[in-house]
């Protein structure tokens, strides 16, 4: 077994556009599990746009000097802790490194078998979840309602989409490329989508893609997208705040709600939620969300970049739209 | 009986600050009820701020040439329904005239011997019910949790604080004088309380009248001082969004909601509402509400106008801030 874990470090806080100079690959040594703690090789790493968030101080901060954290799925390399053995395969909360110590409490096996890997860090793991969790307690879905999704070619949002159409309800979404749009009307069953890039005004695309207007805006973006949508909501609509990848990298943010007085005329909730508070709904959600994969109704796309030391590049990627569904990094290539 | 009708009738559609001419006083024949109907002679008339965002067209607009509509308390002149018989005292939506025709069905008895004529305009009318609604269907209020309330010595504002401290909670809020700010702190028992006029910085003011940071924001100004109360939003906290005073005047709103990331790092909830989805719990709500009031904890403080065809003044004065509590008018001086 190796001695060495490579890791990569958050190194410099970002003003405006995040770049690769704010991270930084280091050998480290291998760490050694203690009693309760389990040693897992990193086999994949998730790659989300809120990890930007946290480099936003002070709230929810990353430190300085430490390792990324991000989700993770891998072997058990070894094992302190007495419901784990090395092999098992598992997925956790771990780090941009090639080995992570875990308390077992922590640590989920997961049915490699028939499932595979990369699902458990997209459509079965938190990024599912993050979609679930959002529509079933912040959502009120009903059947015929319609709802929108912005960045809803990414991992999120085509999970959203998929989820709202098992649910009966008329679904529409933008992305930032043809290809994106066609693959959300083509193999994810998206009623409607546009390509924001390339559309005269986005408040006149919004009504052209929800024609009975918007009953719920599951909000990944922000900015000029958000906007276009609110001009579109209905009475009672709701406003699920889940990302804002347009805004993480902006010094300055833009204006989120331009008029108070609409949320009183149209009775809105707006609501900002994170999948943390959801964390315990997992086991329950992939029991669910599995049944859906199996029989196709779920599918799950994805980027993945080979080498943990491409990491950085690969997070960079997500704002600038170059990744296609979940991006992933392959830990050792 | 008198056969004519003094009305005032809404004649011209407000271009930013509403005016007098947008009004017209006019005599019209006494109506006469139909089967089922009631006609009630007006007593006191309600005058509130939403009635400026029904002149926002198009959605909710009143209609050019109609009677302006609000609460009215009075006496039945002549009943077609059996419930009711001439002389008995009520309350209905009416409008800015000395007599107003109603179906039985929206017509309710008030106790006027205990409780007088005012409050059922007031802390026991749908000014009380818009506060206790808000509260508790969208407030999720806990004891010992934090409260702040715009425009807390208007109508509403007075009794979102009082309710709130019979719940137990921490209660802060702002108004336009010394005067009101000493009637918040001083007869009303608000804990903190400061004048948006003469404060240096508003945050800074709400951050010192909420020194554990704000959980409910029950908001009925909007514009800086909702941005203000904003920035001192506690993570999970609400904002229940009642009325925007300082933006109905506005050719040009403020932006509401200056960074929408804030709603994700805070999980914060912004719900606007309208007391008339509650209207079917104005029964309730005076049951409840009329032991606070007989027993001193709740109370209300009225500004009455006299003669109906001055409701276009004192209209205009809640904008000024002339009124103090509840504005009402007196229909016949």
């Amino acid at each position: 077994m190796q001695t060495s874990n490579r890791q990569v470090v958050y190194a410099r806080q970002p003003v405006g556009t995040v770049t690769t100079s704010c991270f930084e690959v280091r050998e480290s040594t291998m760490p050694e599990p203690q009693e309760g703690q389990v040693l897992i090789a990193n086999r994949y790493l998730s790659l989300d746009p809120y990890m930007r968030m946290r480099m936003i101080g002070p709230q929810g901060a990353d430190e300085l000097g430490q390792v990324m954290t991000g989700r993770v799925v891998g072997t058990v390399a070894a094992s302190r802790h007495p419901n784990f053995r090395e092999g098992d395969s598992v997925f956790t909360m771990g780090g941009w490194e090639q080995y992570s110590i875990n308390p077992g409490e922590e640590v989920r096996h997961i049915d490699i078998c028939n499932i595979g890997w990369e699902p458990y860090l997209g459509v079965l793991g938190f990024t599912g979840l993050t979609a679930w969790a959002g529509l079933k307690h912040y959502g009120a879905m009903a059947e015929g309602e319609s709802l929108f999704v912005s960045a809803a070619s990414g991992a999120v949002g085509s999970v959203v989409g998929q989820i709202a159409k098992i649910h009966g309800l008329s679904v529409a979404g933008c992305a930032g490329s043809d290809d994106k749009v066609s693959y959300l009307t083509g193999e994810l069953g998206f009623d409607h989508a546009f390509n924001y890039k390339t559309v005269d005004h986005l408040p006149t695309a919004v009504a052209a893609a929800c024609p009975t207007g918007v009953d719920i805006n599951f909000e990944n973006v922000g900015g000029q997208i958000f906007d276009a949508v609110f001009k579109n909501m209905n009475h009672g609509g709701r406003l699920l705040i889940c990302g804002g990848i347009s805004q993480y990298n902006l010094k300055t943010p833009d204006p989120a709600v331009p008029n108070l007085l609409d949320f009183i005329t149209k009775q809105l909730t707006m609501r900002g939620f994170s999948v943390r508070n959801h964390a315990d709904e997992i086991g329950p959600y992939i029991e669910m969300a599995k049944d859906w994969f199996m029989n196709g109704q779920l599918k799950g796309r994805e980027t993945i970049t080979n080498g943990i030391e491409h990491a950085p590049e690969a997070f960079l990627g997500l704002f600038s739209g170059s990744n296609f569904g979940k991006q992933i990094v392959k830990v050792d290539e």
